[in-house]
């Protein structure tokens, strides 16, 4: 009802609904009380990281305001979702990523990475309406700022001379895992979220946390832990926003049951079956990833789309949603290889690729609907 | 005629038919018979590549079943040509490359990836013919979920510690080689294909073939032999499916003379114009690549698609199928050293990027007639 | 007036005029006597570029005429300015870049690659304009043509074995200088061009260039000279063509201020904060690739395109042009940085890729008006 409000003294919730619907469009809940939970959830994880994506959110709102785009969008957190993920992800891998503080270089990057995100974001909407089947631009601008930002500021030495910095890494797959378990914090940080988790988890699921986090260091020690791949599931709706942390992840996730029941399950079978699958392509002995929600997040995101958000919710479109997922786990993987080199991470490409694929396909016997207008599934 | 029955009686005829003119259609024919020999072909060449082709074809048409595609399509076998494919081209390159046995696990993704290939072609024939100048999806959903297979499956220490693989590689040019030439045999291998040759070839074409293959191993003698490379054009054909063996090649020309004249002289010139453009980027002393037919596989496909499939046929698009095999040959050569330190092949990649930009290709004095209703070019 | 001349007597005059128009179009300059300019400034830079330049675009008209292309088109240098940068790019940076000199080999790629652009030209026209928003083509022809003929015909040892090639590098930060500086000329090549600059310019100019190379072969003065930067700024409009050339980039830029001061305008302003921008990416002590202008020359290209060429010049689009440097500079170092290990020049991809973006948008305040009869702006 704030539309229909005007003048000065609106400006402000007018700006924090714009803002709350913006954080909460990442995981496709249209809501500002889904938004402000999450952002509370991004807080708490990490305040730094709850900081960077109030600032990236408000550039991206203040800039599409100057430069005069579609109001209802921006109310909608259309044009400010992909500023909220530049600001989160950006903030929460960077330290982890390149063992470098977070300066103010950065900091004026994650604000200028926002403000081009608006751009980006209202180009590729105009783009990708123009096929026979639009498609969304969901996370895409925010992909291709973020490789942007992340290529242009990472060190300088690393790409040119991969030796020297790899030389410490005493097994090959070590190296690996480096890269393709982008969010792993170092050891002392781990600790710091074990102990924070055991303060809410009930102790059934904190034990094997703690059996999980010896095991990394026990290279010897190779089974999987059904319990802390378990936990995996819960932390990939964290991962989504970059966050590493399961009263976060617990949060969000009930963010989303409130919203739509139905939304939640589906990214809950993309977070299972990502997860699941993603066991596959993990050799014995590494199971961080697993651990870590790494191999979940972008299921969730390929499920809830397929399944929920841009299809009615049907057996068929069910049945996609599924087979959504494995390809997005194919995508992940592959770019985890072809990323690793260069010490990029995947963000949520792996989603945004697969989804387009499956957002194309249509079926003969109707059974695929696209829902044009798009509100709660419900 | 099978359209007009129904039943379970011709359930299985039905199915064959579709089977079959999924095999042709690699080769732009539309015609059961055509592609039975093609089958046989691949069955003579290899009992295993047969199997994976039947398998991976047969799984393609039952998703396309339960997916409820349009069943004038898959009668074509235009929803199940990727996975054709998929099946031929997994089973044949995958020991050569990467000198590992396939297993349980490799037959498990040659099914999953067939069932993919389903989505990803229907999405790819949504998604292409959009444009103003409506584009087919060729062998593209091929080549992105082989790309996708191939790297996630290929053995992990190889990308990341390139080195250790490459050590036993003395000269330089011998690494890009074994990239370049992603089904060159083993030793053995290539005698076990020689003396096959050997039946049923007429002497003058084996004799240089012998001294081929002891050419390759004796790296002082840098001639070009003419046979040899006369038998490359011949092996182009059936490296369209990943298999490197005369009388299946010679199979496939046959049964491509029968189905239609005009497409058969078309893939001639193609295979022809691109093992001689190929010979200016082969270093002396390696022509391996060339013998092997390896320069000439995406150039029949190039030549065959514009000069005769989607073109009709005159001067003109016959002039453009040749600068199609030209741009053809120079992607395949980039594409080779871009993919040579990851150790992925470029299946037929170069003649699908190739062939999107020619057929968007139109003059104003009508000379490119766009042929709609596809049929033989007769 | 040339248009209602017909006849083989015309014939010479509007060759001539095709071939300089086409000159002209790739700094958005539809005028055969600012192309003319703009030529006589390639030949005084260097004989062979001018040479090569002519021979490339002539090869396309004379491709266009027999393809026959749209006489229009062909008038207004529209089907040759991709064959003109392939002519002038290719020849100037390849000794620079590879120390190999041009052969015999090269010059026939040069004349394939001129034909092949052609091609490409009118396909991508055609692709591109099929979007609900029409894009034109730009330089997205030539690129991927250039880039084509660069990875294929590179010294092939490089990609293979980078360290045999890298190994006389001392430190880490000159190898990738040499890649992101790819117009950077050997010793002896730069003496003779601050020569011929202090022919012409006047001293106070002059006078940082020979501080400014002294300073690039001292590794301990790290200071930043201003007067360099400035001179960097001036060059980078013959860096357009690729040349590297004092008088040659002041003729462009006068041929452009007489052709349409709103467009050299808006080029200044591109050279101005593409080069500033670009001192972000550039470690101290390394600033070659700024005084050579290097960090301009797409900046000139992406503020013309959307300050002036494709959108009204407005307080709007003189915003967005900016915000489009910004982007294409952010573009240019990612390409650096992975084009870099391939020894690959990047070209005008950032130029190409970030206004491809930028066209795309709109708003709803009407802000941007996109210039559909294109002419001069004023």
């Amino acid at each position: 009802f704030l539309e229909t409000k005007d003048g000065w003294g609106w400006m402000f919730p007018k700006f924090l609904n714009a803002l709350f619907r913006g954080v909460g469009q990442v995981v496709f809940c249209n809501n500002p009380f889904t938004g402000l939970v999450i952002l509370l959830a991004l807080f708490w994880a990490d305040l730094f990281v709850g900081l960077a994506t109030t600032l990236a959110a408000s550039t991206a709102i203040i800039t599409a305001i100057i430069f005069r785009q579609d109001y209802a969008h921006i109310n909608a957190g259309l044009t400010t979702y992909n500023a909220v993920l530049i600001g989160s992800v950006t903030s929460a891998l960077w330290f982890p990523l390149y063992k470098i503080e977070i300066n103010f270089l950065i900091w004026a990057f994650i604000v200028l990475g926002a403000a081009l995100s608006v751009f980006v974001n209202t180009a590729m909407s105009n783009f990708l309406s123009s096929f026979k089947q639009p498609l969304p631009s969901l996370t895409f601008p925010f992909n291709i700022v973020a490789l942007l930002l992340f290529t242009c500021l990472m060190p300088t030495p690393f790409p040119i001379v991969p030796n020297t910095s790899l030389n410490d890494t005493r097994t090959p797959g070590v190296a690996m895992e480096l890269v393709a378990r982008p969010v792993d914090p170092p050891m002392n940080n781990s600790l710091v979220r074990t102990t924070r988790g055991a303060e809410a988890a009930d102790p059934t699921i904190v034990i094997p946390t703690d059996a999980d986090i010896a095991k990394i260091y026990v290279p010897n020690d190779k089974d999987l832990h059904w319990g802390s791949t378990l936990l995996g599931m819960l932390l990939s709706m964290g991962q989504v926003y970059g966050v590493n942390n399961l009263i976060a992840s617990m949060l969000m996730w009930m963010a989303t049951l409130l919203y739509s029941p139905t939304l939640c399950m589906m990214s809950a079978s993309g977070a299972i079956l990502g997860t699941i699958f993603g066991l596959v392509f993990t050799e014995a002995g590494s199971y961080g990833a697993v651990y870590d929600g790494l191999w979940g997040f972008n299921g969730i995101l390929s499920a809830a789309a397929i399944g929920g958000f841009f299809f009615a919710f049907t057996l068929h479109s069910f049945a996609s949603a599924l087979a959504n997922v494995i390809f997005t786990v194919l995508i992940q993987h592959a770019l985890a290889i072809a990323f690793g080199p260069l010490r990029l991470p995947f963000f949520t490409l792996p989603f945004v690729l697969s989804t387009f694929i499956f957002l194309q396909m249509s079926a003969t016997g109707d059974n695929l609907v696209r829902v044009l207008n798009i509100t709660s599934p419900e």
